[in-house]
This record gives structure tokens, C-alpha cells and sequence, in this order.
């Protein structure tokens, strides 16, 4: 096989664009699928300050290298969850990589900032574990953009991850929540902007660009995360892919070009947001979904915590059941976030 | 296992109902999910003459006996593709249900009335072979529907079929396929009504109605449709309701529910229909799709054929790559018609 690009001897072979790559041609390839996607969706620019919310993975790290390669103001954001072992790798991992590219790391921990981790909130909640971990990690990145200034938060979704979300809320139709799978979520109120940069990229290419770069990630997978409902779509996404390469990016890019808009009136974002009552972030609710999750994880009462003096027991029963979509709230898409 | 509905001794067990049924209760269920979607999509009523297309499958036979128990008036309509023993093992089937039951049986042998079979249409035309079978059925379908005076046509598409189609259709997002594909579509000028009464049934329900039944039917799949595309999205909605009992329900009735209303202003039926030069059947052009396809096959000239003196080769040319998307025609949803 020869580079697409160089022609010289070629070492990645991308099936769904029916191309091959050098190492160095590779780059190329990822770095402009990148620029594409910040550039067609209007991302974000040279002066704005970017926070990459990074696990220690190949995606965030990956996409961390490729903003601050591309020239962009890219901090990081590290968010302890407490899962053991794993999250200590993952921390050491990022904590190695913003040390190599002398760039800013803003590390929160959420057993020190918010009394609780995510095994446990998985235990004594109502959510799942990762039901948990997704809201709050929506929560924390967002109120750590807002309290330093920052312009726009990226993850480092990638195709795979996209395609399998969109296929879970496509099964089950909910059409909220597909309404708001777009490679970009406006700033509204309070809350910042939101983006995806390596939408354009396969979990195939973004790995392997990690490895070409030499970026030290961390291989494992969440242990928490086995037999989760996005695994099992992404297995099934891969199936359709072995046998028809480019499904993955038919399913979603599809759907961003094509189909975004026919659901673009079932983003229930018309909802008014106050401040919630208990942190200030934005809520529909008296009290946000993560105030209420760590209520409940913690025992505490809300209203109580407020000091408000109207709290009876059926007030405290209806703040913890009040249940608000977290999607309507923190930009969730029903997947995971990385 | 007990019957849920007598507490006798279950030999059924449907699990995304977490139910089970003795083989009496198990063909009141079935009759009672085939009553329920004809009632809820208002498909037809007493009066109404049905044609049963039949393909001498279960499903299709399967649908034709509760039809004719639950005391509609349902005659039966067997296109003969022309498939070799396989399409002469369909008829004989068909042939010896329709005489057990007394019930009428109109034959259509395509190479005897359009003068070519399915698989010189798959070698001849531009068409895949399954394409060209869905777009013959659908035409023969629909004439004869019309020219018999029957008031609606019930094809045996099962909640597999459906499921299959729709994740078809959505990974693709063929927005017009998506908003055609519902279990009754209405009749308009030149097209007679459609209906799937099958739709909230699985395909292990209708074999095991067929079985429970006695009822002798072709089992082999259609020898043409190995490795189609249509099996491919089966096997993944298989590998997902395995692991989620309930996945291909909720995603296809719950499209039925939620999110049809969403597509439904990407139909394109609003195109005006004029009657086909040929053979005066509704189309969006000169001459319908069928006659254009059979054209090809036949290699033949439309407009010559049509009488026309205007015909220069530029316009035969024109005729030919004048494609519509059959769904526009034929209320094709892009799966398979059985």
C-alpha cells in the first residue's frame, strides 16, 4: 500500500475513506479532520480559551495534542472520580502529558470538592454508575469554564462513541435528546459552549494517532463501565462497519448534515433555567440534577442545606423525586463523556 | 412455565412481554395483536375487501389465516417471481392454503404478463435484484388491488421486517423512507391503501403461529437474498434484542408512536402524480418506474413503444436515467415486501 498523500510506504489503512497513510501523512489526515470539524462548525478561534476535559485516554489526550499543535489556547481539565486505581493512572497519565507540552492543567477532585466518587454515588444513588459519572462530569466542566473564564469546553468524543449514542437514543426515540447530538452546543445562559472535535475521527484513527504521536494513555477502560448499554451499541455499529465500511460516519455525519433538523423542535431548550437554589447553576428545577443526585448520595436534605425554613417531609420527597432530564440541563446526549 | 392467561402448561414463551402461553392462549394473543393493529391504525373494517399479498412464507399465509378467522373478507394475491423451484414450491403452498381454506387466490406469473422474472431483472437492469423485486411486487401489488376493486392491500411485514427496515432507513437517514414507513398508509389518487398488520409481531411469533397452526409453508428464505443488506440490519437488531429483550419493540412501534409525527413533513408525497404513459399508473414523471424498469430489462424503448414520434436518443437516454425514488410511487419504505 501506498500514502494517499506522499506516496511513500503506507502504515494506516483507513477503510471507510478507502485510503492509506504514512505516519506523518496520518497526522496530516487527523489534524485536518479536526480543523474541518472546527471550522464547519464554527468551534471556536484562535483567541478563544479552550478547556479540554481530559481522562488520561487516547481521545482527550489525543485531542488535547492536536489543539495545541493546531495553535489553539488549550487547557486541560482533570476530574477525579475516585475509581481507584484506575482514575490514579489516569490522573498520573495527564497530569505526565500537560508537563511534556508545558500546558495549564486544572485538576478538581470529587470526593475533596463534593464529598462523594462515582463507586459510591453508584451504590447509594438512584442512577446508574454511569448515569452518575456522566452528570457529573456535565457539571463539573461546565462550572469549572465558567468560574476561569473559559469560552468553550471540548471533549473528546469520537465518531464510535457518536454513532453509538446516536443509535441508543435512536432505539428508544428520544427525540430530546437526539435533538441535541450536534458536534457543537451553543452558549446559552450560564451555561458554556460546547464541542466535539474529533467527531470527524474513528476510536481506529484516534488510537492510532496517540500511538504515532507517542502519547503515554492510558490503555484500560473504565471498570466500571462492563456490559454498559453504549458498549453493547458500539459492538453492534461495528458489526454493520466490518461488513460496510463507512456506516459509523454515514450513521452520524448523516445525521448532522441530513437529519439534524428535522428534530431541531424537539430540543425542549424553550424550558426557562433559573439558578438552582442550592449552587447557582443553571436548573428548571428549584434544585439542579447534580445537587439533588448528591443530596441523595450524601443523605443530606436539600431545602434543609438552603436553610429554608418550609422544608417538610413531602417537600424532601418531592426535591429528590423531581426528576428533569440531565440533557435539558447539562448538554447530555445520552452517552458517555471523555 | 404456566400460561399467563389460563395457568396451564406454557409452551411459548414471548420474552419482551415476560410472558408465556399454552398454544391456545398463544393464537388468542396472536389474533389479539393482529385485532389491535388493524383497531389502532384503522386499517379496515368488515366490509372492506383485503388482498392478502402471499409469498407462501409464514407470515404472509400466517396473516391470510387470522384475517380469514377473524372473519374478513381476505382473498389472496401470489405474484410468481419466476425463482426457480423456489418461486414453484411458494405457489403450490399458496395454492393448497388458499384450497384448504376455501378462500379465493388471484395468480400473477410476472414473466407471463410483463414478459421477464426477478432474475433476469437482477442481471439485466440497473437495479440490485432485491430492488427490482420490491419495486415489481409493489407495482402488481397495487394494479391489481385496483383493478379487482379491493379497497386495501395487508402485506405480512413482521416487527422484525420493520425493525430491520427502520434501523435501515435511519442509519442511512432516508428521511422520505423514514416518513413512509408506517403500518397503514393511506390511500391516494391511483394507490390503494397499504397495511402491515403483522407489525407487533416478531418473526419467532409468526413461525410459531404458523407451526401452532399447521400450516404448510415454504421455510427456505428466498435464494436471491443471501447476504442482502436487509439481513445484515436483522442480524444487529437480533445481536441487540438478544442482550435488550424489547429493543426491536420499542424501536420500531416506538417510532410508530413518538417520532413519526417528527418525519412527517419530510414525505415527499406532495410531488403531483400524473398517470404513466405506458400504462397509466400514478408516477411522478413520464413514464412510472416499473415501466421504465421492465424497459431496461426488455431493452425496449418507452417513448417508440408508447406510439410517441418525438423519440430521438437523447430523450431515450433521459427516460432511462430518470429515476424517482420508488417510495414516491409505491410507498416503498426501502425493505423488503412479503
Amino acid at each position: 500500500m501506498k500514502c494517499k498523500r506522499c506516496s511513500g510506504p503506507a502504515v494506516v489503512e483507513v477503510r471507510r475513506h478507502n485510503a492509506a497513510f504514512c505516519a506523518d501523512c496520518f497526522v496530516h489526515h487527523v489534524r485536518e479532520q479536526v480543523r474541518r470539524a472546527i471550522k464547519s462548525h464554527d468551534m471556536f478561534g484562535p483567541e478563544d480559551r479552550v478547556l479540554v476535559c481530559v481522562s488520561g485516554g487516547k481521545d482527550s489526550l489525543g485531542l488535547w495534542d492536536i489543539l495545541l499543535d493546531l495553535g489553539f489556547r488549550a487547557s486541560g481539565l482533570y476530574l477525579g472520580l475516585g475509581i481507584g486505581e484506575y482514575s490514579e493512572r489516569s490522573r498520573l497519565a495527564t497530569r505526565a502529558f500537560a508537563a511534556q507540552r508545558g500546558a495549564e492543567l486544572i485538576e478538581v477532585d470529587l470526593r475533596g470538592e463534593y464529598g462523594f466518587d462515582i463507586p459510591t454515588a453508584g451504590k447509594k444513588g438512584s442512577r446508574s454508575t454511569c448515569a452518575a459519572c456522566g452528570l457529573s462530569k456535565r457539571y463539573v466542566f461546565n462550572r469549572v469554564a465558567l468560574d476561569h473564564g473559559f469560552d468553550v469546553v471540548a471533549t473528546g468524543h469520537n465518531l464510535d462513541d457518536e454513532a453509538a449514542t446516536l443509535l441508543g437514543n435512536t432505539l428508544r426515540w428520544q427525540t430530546d435528546y437526539i435533538a441535541r447530538q450536534h458536534p457543537a452546543l451553543p452558549e446559552r445562559e450560564g451555561m458554556v459552549k460546547k464541542v466535539k472535535p474529533l467527531h470527524r475521527l474513528s476510536e481506529l484513527e484516534t488510537a492510532t494517532y496517540a500511538f504515532i504521536r507517542g502519547i503515554d494513555y492510558v490503555v484500560e477502560e473504565c471498570p466500571l463501565v462492563a456490559g454498559n448499554t453504549q458498549l453493547r451499541h458500539k459492538e453492534a455499529m461495528n458489526a454493520l462497519e466490518a461488513r460496510s465500511p463507512g456506516t459509523k460516519a454515514q450513521f452520524f455525519l448523516g445525521f448532522v448534515e441530513k437529519a439534524a433538523s428535522v428534530f431541531a423542535g424537539e430540543d425542549r431548550q424553550g424550558v426557562a433555567l433559573t439558578p438552582c437554589e442550592r449552587c447557582g447553576q443553571p436548573t428548571t428545577g428549584r434544585f439542579c440534577a447534580f445537587c439533588r443526585a448528591r443530596a441523595q448520595v450524601l443523605g443530606e436534605r436539600l431545602a434543609q442545606a438552603a436553610g429554608d425554613p418550609r422544608t417538610d417531609h413531602r417537600q424532601v420527597a418531592g426535591e429528590l423525586s423531581e426528576e428533569v432530564m440531565p440533557a435539558e440541563i447539562y448538554a447530555s446526549s445520552g452517552g458517555r463523556d471523555g
